[in-house]
C-alpha cells in the first residue's frame, strides 16, 4: 500500500514520456567494397510508421573509439530529437548514425575512421553503398536540399571533409568539436589512419581550394561549434578564420565547455533547428 | 585625422550590418467596412525583391496604446527577423503588422482594439478586407499551413481570439503576455472596448467550447509565453490550465520578466523558429 | 600503431576533463531517531582539500524511487557543478545529497519520503541529527545566509515544505518539478506516506498561512521550475498563483519538457547561480 | 471612458516596472591632469539609498563615437541590471560608466580614447583621479576582489589593456567585441589615437609578456565575448589563441551576431553574473 502512490506517480510519468512514438532501429548491411558487415543505428520520427510521407535526412557521425550506438546511448539523441520535433524547434527528419569504428564483434572492421585507407575504403563505401542503400530502404526525400550531415570530434572532421568532397549532396554541414586538422606533434605517415586524417584535413583542404571549389562550398549552410575549453580548439579557430577569409558564410558558436557529451547534448538541438531551416528553402 | 580610424571602424561596421537586404514598407489602405484609411507596416525578407518566390506570412499584432509601428520602432523586429533568417534559426517569411490603434492623424480610427464594436467592426475588416488585400498585394502563399499569428498584450488576446474564431486560417498562434481574459475588477459594459474584450475573452471562450470546436483548436500549433513578473500572469496561467485540461497540445514558456519590450524581444526569435517549423509540415 | 593517435586524442581529452579536482564522497551515519544507518552523497568542490576555507551549502534532494546517488549518477550533478564553478556562473559550495529512499541494503529504511510517519520520523532526523552532523563534519559556514535547499519531484515537495517549516534556516529554496500538493484522485489516509504528503502539502500550507508566517516565508529567495509538459504541472501552477496572491517574491520558470533528467540537468545550473547570489548578500 | 481600461492596464504595468528602485546619476568632475571637466554616468542599485552597505563596482566602458550615456540610452543597462539583481542572476553592484569621447559640449575633451596621447593623458586621469574619486564618492568596497571592468569595442580594448596594466586592481575583466589589436591596413603613426591603440594593443602586449607578467594576468578572471559576424573577429580570435597558448584561464563566447547593441545587451547579463561570482571569492 505504501508504494501505491509512488506507482501511480511513476505510471503517470511514464505515460507522459512515451507520448512521442519515435523508433530506434539497428540494421546491418553487407558491404562489397569493405568485404564486411557494417551496423547502423536509425532514428525514425513519430509518425513514420503511420504515414506514407517522405522525410529529410541527417547523417550523424560518432567520434573516435565510439560506435554507431554512441549518439543514442551517450548522447541522448532520441529524447533530444523527440523534444525538438514535439516542441516545434525543428522539423521531423530521419537521423542515420553509421558506424566507423574498427573493432569488435558487432561492428566488424579493419580500421576506424571515415576515410579511405588501403584495403578499407570507408569513404567510398559511404557514398557508393551505404547512403544509396539507406535512402532506398527508408522514405527519404533524397536530394541535396533535404540532406544534412553532422558529427562530433573525428565525426566532425568527417562531416567537414564529406561536405567538401560532395558539396552537391548536402544542404547543411555541422561539425561539432571537430577534428578539423591533424593534431600538432610528430606525424607518423606509416600509420594509415593518421595519413588519411592528414590527407583529408578540412583546414588544409580549405587553404588550397580554387575559387570554383569555394563557390561549391558556399552552397552549403555551415554550423561550426566548439567549446572554449575543448582540446581541439586550435583547428576549429583556424577553420573559422579560413572560412571568414574566403568569404564563406557560416554560423560559428563557442560556448562554455570541453570535449564532452554534455556539450554535444547542448549543441544538438541547435543543429536540428539549423538543418531544418535549410530543408525549407 | 584623429577621426580617420573611427570613420574606418564605423564604415566597416555599417557595411557588415546592412548585409541583410530586408525592407520595411508602410502602406495605407482604405476600408469600406470601417469607412476609414488604415495604415500597416510590412517586413519583406532579404531576397523578396530579387526572386519570384512566394512566402509564408506572420501577422504580428501590437498592444494597447501602440500602433502598427511599435514592433519595428520599440521591438527591434527587423533586426531580430534579419538575424533569425540569416542564422538559420527560422525560415524567411513576410511579417505584416496591422494597426488597431484608435486615434491620431496617421492611423485614423474610432476605436482601439481587434474586435467588433458598434460602428467599428475591426475584426470583420481584418478578415474580409485587410487579410485578403495583403495576400493579393504581396507574394504570400496564402494557405493555413503557411500562415501564423502572434502579438503582445492586447494583441496577444487578439491572437488567441482570432485563432479561436478562424482555426481554418492559421497553422500557429503565439500570444505573448496576452490579455487573455478581462482584467479583474468592476466591469463596465457600457464601454464598448471593455464589452468587446469580455465577449471575446479567450479564457471564457475556451471554457465553453464544444468538443468539435476543441478539435478545430487542436489543429493549431500553440506557443504561449508570459513572464513570471507580468501583471497579466493570472489569465495566462488560467489559459494554460484550460488548454491542458482540454488536452490541447501547447508550448508554454514562463521566463524571467514583466510586461516589457525586453521580454518580447526575447520571445520573438523563439516564435519565429516555432512558426517556421509549422510552415514545413 | 593504428591506435596511437586515438590514444593520444583520448589522453589529451581526459587530461582536460579532470582539471577540476572536485570530489564525491559517500558516507554513512547512524541515526538514533530512525534507529538505522543512512547513506549520503557529498560533493566537495575543487580546492576543498587544499585550503581551510569554509563554504556555503546546498542540500539537494532526490525524487521518489531514487536514492542519494541519483543526482550524481543520473543527474550529472558533478560535471554540472564543476562547470558552473569553473566558468564563474556560480560560487563554489558544498552539495549534500541525503537519502530518503526506504528500501534496499545500502540505504536501509522503513519508509520513503522526507516527512515524519509513525516509527520513522525522517524530518526530525533531518533537522536534529543529519544537518547538524554534516555541518560539523565539513567546513560549512552554517548560517541561513549561506544555506540553500533544492530538489526534484518528491524532493521538490520536501524542499518547499522544509523551507516553510524552517524559514530561519534557508536563504534560498528551489523546488524543481515539485510534488507541491497531493495528486488528485482518491486519497487513502491509512497509507502513511500519502497522509504525510497531504499533511505537509506546500500548496495547502501556503493557503492557510498567517501574515506572520508569510513574512517569514518572504525572507527566503524562491526559484520554482516546472516543465510545460510535466504531469505535476497543476500543483506547480497553483503554488505560483498562491505565491503571487500572497505577495511573496519568487522566480518562476516554465521551460519545454516533462518530468525528466534532461529537464533537471537544464535547471540545475540556473539554481546554482541563483543560490550563489543569495549567499552573497 | 473608452480609455479607462487602457489607463488601468498601463497604470498597473507601470506600477510593476518601477518596483526596482535603482537610480542613474550623471556627475561631472574636474580633472587637473586633463585640464577639463569630464562627465560620468553612475548606476546605483536598488537599496543603495536605504542602507549603509558598501558595494562591489563594475567599470563599464563605451565604444568609439559614443559617450558615457551610451550604455544607458542604447544598451538598456539599467533594466538589464535591475532584472539581473532582482532575479538573483547577479549580485548588486555599482556600475560606473566613464566618458572617453573627445568632443561636444557635455563631455569636453581633446581626444577620444582610453589611452594617453600628448596633452591628453586619459589613462593617467582614469587611475590617478577618476577611479579614486569615484570610490570615495560612493560606498564602494574598493579592493581588487570587488572591482571588475568591462566594455565594448574600443572600450573592450580599454578593458583588456587596463587589466594588463593594473592586474592588481581588477578581479575580472570582460571585453565585449573588443578592439583588441589595431585593425589591419596602413597605419598612420602621426595620428595620436592610432598610435596609442598600437602602443596599447592587448594582442601585441600579450605576445611579449614575461612569465611574471603572465602570472599577474592569471590572477584576473577573463570573459571575452565576440559575435561570429563581428568585423573585429580576427583580433578576438588571436587574443583567445594567445591566452590559451600562454595557459591563461579564460571564458570565451562566440554567439550569433555582429557589432550591435542587440549583441551587447545579450552579453551584459552574463558578464554581470560572471563578475558577481568573482566578487564572492
Amino acid at each position: 500500500m505504501k508504494q501505491l502512490i509512488v506507482t501511480t506517480l511513476l505510471t503517470v510519468a511514464a505515460a507522459m514520456t512515451v507520448s512521442a512514438q519515435s523508433r530506434i532501429e539497428t540494421i546491418t548491411l553487407h558491404s562489397e567494397i569493405l568485404n564486411a558487415d557494417k551496423d547502423c543505428t536509425v532514428y525514425l520520427p513519430d509518425g513514420y510508421d503511420h504515414t506514407q510521407e517522405s522525410y529529410p535526412v541527417l547523417y550523424l557521425l560518432h567520434g573516435a573509439s565510439d560506435t554507431h550506438t554512441a549518439w543514442v546511448e551517450k548522447g541522448n539523441m532520441r529524447q533530444i530529437a523527440d523534444e525538438a520535433f514535439a516542441s516545434g524547434a525543428a522539423r521531423k527528419m530521419i537521423v542515420i548514425m553509421p558506424d566507423a569504428s574498427g573493432e569488435g564483434p558487432n561492428h566488424t572492421g579493419l580500421h576506424m575512421g571515415y576515410f579511405n585507407v588501403p584495403d578499407w575504403e570507408y569513404e567510398r563505401f559511404f557514398f557508393e553503398e551505404f547512403m544509396p542503400d539507406m535512402e532506398r530502404r527508408y522514405r527519404i526525400i533524397g536530394d541535396k536540399q533535404h540532406r544534412a550531415i553532422s558529427g562530433l570530434s573525428m565525426g566532425g572532421g568527417g562531416t567537414a571533409a564529406y561536405a567538401f568532397h560532395h558539396p552537391e549532396l548536402f544542404s547543411s554541414a555541422c561539425p561539432m568539436s571537430g577534428l578539423l586538422d591533424v593534431p600538432p606533434g610528430p606525424r607518423n605517415y606509416t600509420d594509415a589512419l593518421q595519413k588519411s586524417l592528414a590527407d583529408n584535413s578540412p583546414v588544409a583542404t580549405l587553404r588550397n581550394m580554387t575559387e570554383e571549389q569555394l563557390n561549391a562550398v558556399r552552397s552549403i549552410r555551415w554550423w561550426v561549434d566548439c567549446g572554449d575549453d575543448d582540446f581541439l580548439w586550435r583547428s576549429n579557430v583556424e577553420f573559422y578564420t579560413l572560412m571568414r577569409e574566403r568569404n564563406i558564410p557560416l554560423q560559428y558558436r563557442m560556448r562554455d565547455g570541453g570535449h564532452t557529451w554534455r556539450y554535444w547534448q547542448t549543441v544538438l538541438p541547435d543543429v536540428l533547428t539549423f538543418v531544418s531551416n535549410g530543408f525549407d528553402k
